[in-house]
């Protein structure tokens, strides 16, 4: 029985880049942080270490850094462009592209803001994945760590009670996430997109991912989960799936009674671990024959 | 010569605290980290282990918890008010109260947002901090890593070349820092002001900070840091003095000639290490009567 | 067409414990972080916040810290037991049982070391995994984050030269990454084994994985990452699989021509980002029949 | 009452440098990061941005990367030359140099271990830091992040209970910390020592403060802080001064008893915040004339 090498895949990670368009003298910014794997036939380095056929992640690198002299425009149409360019060496039959954005608002809240002078927004990140196999090229896009919370709205009860339970239910507690989600396009939306299509319907999800977050009356953050994910399927067919992976940031309420207070909900310790993890697929029935998307596979974690 | 305790500090640190305001269906969340550290007469602890004196680090995250029932004001507000509890207790004389503010927004940028629904805003965090000693109590507050970035309108150039420069001048290149700013208020201000007026100031001098930031043409981060600074002193006499310190976030242009390409100021490289780093005071000239305030000594880093 | 659930899991994650075993005076501790995620019929909670098979993710904590009453043994045998239990209940079809372990050294280099004192180790942690579904109980054990380094004995040359190629070939470069691996046992040693095999068997391979990195002269990173595993399964036939992420971690011989220096490979900058990302699965010729092994798909990154 | 610059420094920031020695085919490794920061006339760039007597910070960070060509040494040694070396410049009145270095071992544990491979150790660091003002140079060497603890010999009880104190007395519980300390070298010894007798004082240190954790039966954290110092002090007449930074890593006993179970300290939960912080300098009693040495404003924190 002898040993082979099995799945690989290899690439330049995390390379920095920032992006300044500046044909006016209104400068935009892009700010990516972008991930070249590629997969293919390398199984000479693996075995012998004879590097003919292997891209250096070096020039994967400056591919990359190249390309963005010709302009970003959505990181998924980026992504698109470094895909088509590493399939066309035949070594490589596949790969993956990551890429996380940075948000930036201009300074100045008075008026249009500054033409070149911005402030980092918020934590989050804009996520785009481009994943190439066999079967074609797939888009996902996403957010990272969308932080979240509800002061009220939010209950949990009716959990069975073992002899390991000790929680108290609840109808009234503090829900609190960092919401990852990754959406995967169909591929008719995905081939016609152009970047002003990407960036559009990346706003609109995140959007009404915030609002479902807020409008649903929760009674589990499961429930509030897959509200989410159907929200964004109901309102875009050309969403094949969604899958979510939301931590449960705990904020325990304080028991104040020992120095003679109440605590209405009111004061709340933030915990941080361990904390709940709740992480769901959201899909359309017909679109499972064949097991799931191997693109998810990649990801990690929620499947 | 025998061996003695010198200077010494204890408490709880980093009490996440999260207070709900729900007077009414229109909740507001205030979300700090808290640091309380006492000093004093402690000598008996440290060299006997006697705890006769010994307010419990647990005591004092008790307190932080206990009085955040009755509202926490402004971040200010609430450190005097430990620091003022804590300074009836006779072996207790001193402390230092520090707060991280986060900043969270409602959800629903339509209309006035959610009524209980919120998601948190920029990584940068509000800083409060008050300081006990023989001389009475100072108030600091400031900002802790305002990410800003400017694409044009920044220089450097006129430095002096060594056996070891090698740095190129350039009368175009991408400014970026992580503004962290404390900036002591002057003690009629800091006796006087109450949550609104703490509130009001930090927003004016964040964005002073801001707008000095994108508005002046810079020649050297040095002259932006100091800019920064004393466009706060001359908008606030009761600002006593500023500290900021300031990484120089460098933004690499990238060689684009290898590829046959040029970069007119487009494609950028950010690097996370080694950083810059510019730290100064900004200060009334007759303020400096008796050597640096006390309480730069325990900020640390820029003094 | 309508939106359904599709895969999902929920739990707690990172639990933090520390077991003393205290039976003599010489005390043993085991520092863990566990995560427990449950799959199964809950869709109920999902779809209409209908709790009444949810295991509460406390219950889950309390589950893990009881359990540890009895004793830790090796995290191996530790979750799954913990799998087991969890599978006793109808609703739960599956599940992700995962932890780390922090290394702890008694203080006292001299003689046995210290009965109750320790010093924390190196931050590389140990890892294991169980996860279940309809085939039954597979078991993973692993490493994260070992790093290592060769000051010499590494090459990386004959890779092709396209329009984005700049990187110079050499015969003499710094090798450093970070190992982590994962390593899936055989059905027959996971049933079989008890703690001491668990832990005898994770040491020798983390031994063997870095007497391979030291021992073969690399002409790439993905040789040695694949030399590392097909050394584990040559050696150890009960081990069916293994998959390693491996960062290479640039160190960049630095130009000291501009100071009238040569660098015959003395000084080096360690780059923080972006890193080479080399990663392969190792494998047995009829390992393979069916696809890859569903575990894999829950790791992420490599397959 | 015009506005001025106050205090102020500037340099380069964490240069990641490893540095191989190679004379003979057993290779020795120092890792390091350096952060060079100066002092003196400055006020030009701040005020007009007159960069004329600016050293930029590129050009610090090449001063270190050249002067590693001829050897680091230790630490210790290698910050006072490149003090010495930016002193000589006229606008340059003073500075501080800051090392952290990463600890590796060579793999393979039977016999010497191998000649050019190397795995990490611990998380902990060494650091070092030469403060420069009109009175010269001052030398501080100190560990980071040593992380320690007891299974059993500490207590904590005797401590005064108010209306806010809840915890319980104890006379058996988890004491663990990251011991973080500075000593400070009498002018003597930093003036003669050379990277050997820096070397070998700085192990005897660290393993002193271990030891001496170990070994103290504690009745507070602040009793084996002090301790730790004291035992330095005593050991070493040209150590002038200690400073430690201890938090008290929370371990609590988990309540077992609703499950039925007892916990005769067996099973913990380790917390992560918040935590307690004891800060503590140790001094020799004729050392204070004159007030606290300035360099210990620029560490922040403990002072």
């Amino acid at each position: 029985m002898s040993i082979v090498l099995g799945p690989n895949q290899y690439g330049k990670a995390e390379v920095r880049l920032l992006r300044v368009d500046r044909d006016t003298a209104r400068h935009r910014i892009t700010d990516l942080c972008v991930t070249s794997q590629l997969r293919g036939d390398f199984r000479a380095t693996h075995v012998s270490g004879d590097n003919t056929g292997v891209i250096a992640t070096d020039t994967q690198k400056n591919t990359v850094q190249a390309f963005a002299r010709d302009g970003v425009g959505s990181p998924e149409t980026f992504l698109l462009r470094l895909a088509r360019h590493f399939l066309r060496e035949p070594q490589v039959t596949g790969g993956r592209w990551r890429a996380e954005q940075y948000g930036w608002q201009r300074i100045g809240a008075r008026g249009a803001g500054h033409d070149h002078a911005f402030v980092r927004g918020a934590a989050e990140r804009r996520t785009a994945l481009v994943h190439a196999d066999d079967a074609g090229l797939t888009v996902l896009a996403g957010v990272q760590d969308v932080t979240v919370l509800k002061s009220t709205g939010s209950e949990f009860s009716g959990f069975p009670r073992d002899r390991y339970t000790t929680l108290a239910e609840t109808d009234d507690r503090i829900l609190a996430t960092d919401v990852t989600a990754w959406w995967r396009y169909a591929p008719s939306f995905a081939e016609a997109a152009g970047p002003r299509e990407f960036d559009e319907r990346h706003a609109a999800v995140r959007a009404l991912l915030l609002t479902t977050f807020a409008d649903l009356h929760s009674l589990a953050l499961q429930q509030t989960v897959f509200a989410m994910g159907r929200a964004v399927l109901e309102a875009f067919d050309d969403i094949a799936e969604i899958r979510l992976s939301c931590p449960n940031n705990h904020h325990f309420l304080v028991d104040l009674e020992p120095f003679g207070l109440d605590n209405p909900g009111e004061v709340f310790f933030a915990a941080d671990r361990p904390y709940g993890l709740i992480e769901a697929a959201v899909q359309r029935q017909d679109g499972q024959a064949g097991g799931e998307h191997p693109v998810w596979a990649t990801i990690g974690g929620f499947v």
